[in-house]
Formats: C-alpha cells, structure tokens, sequence
C-alpha cells in the first residue's frame, strides 16, 4: 500500500553510517526518477552520485542541518549518511523544471523507504561552494542535495494544535516530533 | 512494488467520464500528500476539490491541453476527467513552499494509480479566471491543477533517440508515445 510507504517515508537526520547504499541501488532510486513524471517532458533534471565515505565527507560540510533544532548542528561521526543524490537542473536543456524536483524526489525518497533507507532533503546547501567542490559545470544548478541511509532515530507524526506552532522538535529521549496539520484544515471548499 | 506503480502513473489526458470519483477518495488522496515532507515543516499547501459534473465543467475552460499536440483542444464529452483537485498555495502560512507541490502531487498521483485512476498536471492555467470561477479569496495562489479520472488511453514509454526529441506525440491509433531520456544519460558523474 503507497499510505505505508508514505508513512514509513519520513525525513531522518541520523544514520547507521556504516551501513553501506551501492551505487546499484542510487542507480535503481535515480531509474524511479527517470521514469516519473516530467513537465513538458523536458526531463533537465540530472543526479551526481555520492556512496564512499570519501565522497561523502567532501558533501557533508556544505549542508545546513534541521533549522529548526537550533542547538544540533547536524549527525556525528557514525551517524552520518551512507549516500548523497546531488539533484541538478541541466541549463542547456531547459532554464524551467516545473515540479520535476519535488515528484522525482518523492519517487527517489518512496523507492529507499521501501529498500528500508530513509533520507533527508536540503533547501539550505551552500551551492557555489559544493559547485566548486563537485567540479560541476556552469551549465548545472545545484537543486537539492539527498542525503541517504539506514535510519538510526525515531520519527513521530502528530496533530498541529495550535496552527502557528508547526515546528518539529526532539525530546529528551531524542525522538523527532512532527505536527502535521489536520486534513479537513487542508481542504478550503 | 514502487516501480510498479510509478511505471503506471503516466500522464492521461483522455478519460472514461461516466467513471465517478467519490468525495472520499479525493479525500484520501489529500491524505497522502498531508503525510508528506514539508520544506520547513510550513504545510501550506490547501486544496479545492471538484468531483460533481457541473463543478467539473467549470473549471475545465481554464486548463490548456498538452502543449505538444498542437491539433487537440483536450478531451471530448465523455472523456473529460471526473474530478480536479486544485492545489493552492496559502500565502498566510509562507511566501515558499519550496518543493512541496511537487512531493505532493507525486503522492497524490501515486494514490490514484494504486486505486485504478490516473491523472494530468496542469501548469498552463488561466490562473485569474480560475481563481475568480472558484471565489478563491487573495491569500490563495493556484499552483497546480491536478485532473482524475478512469484513463481511456494507452500511453508506452520509449527511449530518447535525439537528446533534442522529447516531445510526446500520438500516433494514427490514439496511442501517446513519450520519449524518455536513458538511465546513463542522467549520471552527471
């Protein structure tokens, strides 16, 4: 059932770091993408892939962690992603990729909740120094990065209160909350 | 299995009208994209919901039909969807839903094609029009129209051959043929 897989699919921040992704499964998580839903069918989204923890110790310091979690600067040592999907937009095809971002994203994202992975996405990148980092070209914008692993944390999901406290946060015990808004407030007619 | 059901969550265009959409299903849809990562936690996605024949044929004249079939002014009578899910943007919760939309439409769409529906995303909206036809108050903005229905047509996926060729087109038997890009083609590294 996709409601599984939507559930099970929540954002994770902290890994089982040794827990290796091969490059086959990135590549069946980017065939998902591929194969998912593309406006005007221009399709100018393109992936760099990171899966060796040489690899991603050079991704990790341009990423800005959990904004909200104000005194966490992000996963120590052995709780770091196993993996990174850098999400490009290819210029020379299209300077417009509508949605394609966030659908090929959730195809990615539900296709490593099933393989037992989980992931995390990031708005907040130091673009024009992972550009430089990656050796990308002037061709490509940075979109997203995908962080991805085993999920070494517990997510719970539970009913916003008060419609402007809509922040996660973690307990004591270190399990991550998320208010989620009612779904008859998401419905206006 | 995910693959499956992206692989059968095309784009359709064309539509067995007497097929309804319950309110219900709607409802559960809107639930999955309620389940959904939200940039910031903000959730500021909302959504109008159309599933009568009469509210239907409203928002219909406000949608521009795939842009590539320069001959086909969208589906006839009998074939139009039977439900619009009309997903806006509430401007009181935030300026930016970053990628949301996309998150969620692919949620929805997956839903759909799990229940037997499929469905078209419109970016080429009469936006005004459509906000006015449907009283949406200023503090909505029309990101998407998402059009449901029982598909009437077969749609096969193909490879790119002309990395310039990707416009879909249908051919003398109805069938709509989309090109798409290879696996190895969006592997930057």
């Amino acid at each position: 059932m996709i409601k599984d897989l939507v559930l099970k699919n929540r954002t994770y921040r902290r890994f089982f770091q040794d827990v290796k992704i091969p490059e086959e499964t990135l590549l069946e998580l980017i065939d998902l993408a591929r194969l998912t839903s593309s406006g005007a069918n221009f399709q100018s989204l393109k992936y760099f892939l990171s899966y060796e923890e040489k690899a991603n110790g050079k991704i990790f310091p341009y990423l800005k962690w959990a904004g909200y979690l104000t005194d966490w600067d992000g996963p120590e040592e052995g709780e770091k992603p196993s993996a990174y999907i850098v999400m490009l937009a290819d210029r020379e095809i299209s300077p417009n990729h509508f949605w394609d971002h966030g659908l090929a994203a959730q195809s990615i994202l539900l296709g490593a909740a099933e393989k037992g992975f989980g992931g995390c996405m990031f708005h907040g990148i130091d673009r024009e120094g992972l550009k430089k980092e990656l050796g990308l070209g002037e061709r490509f914008d940075i979109v997203m990065v995908i962080a991805l692993g085993k999920p070494n944390e517990k997510v719970v999901l539970e009913e916003v209160k008060d419609p402007k406290e809509i922040k996660y946060w973690r307990d004591s015990e270190g399990v991550h909350h998320v208010p989620k808004r009612k779904l008859q407030d998401l419905i206006v007619n």
